[in-house]
């Protein structure tokens, strides 16, 4: 895969990025994303402290789905254009759930040498419930 | 550590939450950082691949900072209160730095039952350059 290859003048308004489909979602993951971020809260590890704390049963973070969100984009458009993003968590991600991130171009906008794309994104569960929704804005290289 | 122990009530504008302090940055974590989320980007692994791609080097990726941000949040919170999350990415992360996740109250409202603070957080690293910028909204349980 290359990476930068999708160019301002080749996006439109109404545009979909590619689907970015993850799952299901297993126990291990989460582990390892805990190892990884830091983030060690016993509610996305412990089926019995996560029903004590009212929530269920364990759920993914947050930041995990976000961060397929954010994958998605990167995929993409590569890593370092992805300048603002922003969600809302909607709903919980449970073990066994796939979540599917999707994006669509909301609007185009040049200044000096900068090109910029708004897009609305989203990610959501097999049952096709919303379980993170937002909006990010990527600078894009030009043609030449 | 228990979850979930900051009340509205006890929360005032201006307020700022206890820092977190991540790193320095090693590039282990990176690399288990794209294990737990399935981004193998090699722009965040592998030094030479950073370089020809413009970027000087490898970075972090802008999700683990943004994730320091809601650790930051949820050690504060609870993982369960986090509904609004967006963040500006300002600066790369490089392998070495020590983030410092912070956030400030901005703001407090009720409707119903549902008690909601608003932040400004932002991330900087041991140069007191910020990382990440943005603001987050968190629900907080209230007194009986």
């Amino acid at each position: 895969m290359k990476y930068g290859t999708v160019h301002f003048e080749d996006v439109q308004v109404g545009d979909e990025i590619p689907p970015l489909v993850k799952g299901p979602i297993q126990q291990i993951q989460l582990t390892r994303y805990a190892g990884a971020s830091g983030d060690f809260n016993p509610i996305h590890q412990d089926q019995e402290f996560a029903r004590a704390a009212g929530m269920g049963g364990v759920f993914a973070h947050g930041m995990l789905s976000m961060g397929f969100v954010a994958q998605a984009l990167t995929d993409w458009a590569g890593a370092g254009g992805v300048h603002k993003l922003g969600v809302r968590f909607a709903a919980l991600v449970r073990l066994k759930d796939i979540v599917t991130c999707k994006g669509r171009v909301l609007a185009k906008s040049s200044k000096d040498d900068v090109h910029l794309v708004e897009l609305e994104v989203w990610a959501e569960n097999q049952r096709g419930e919303k379980v993170v929704t937002g909006k990010a804005t990527l600078a894009l290289p030009a043609h030449e």
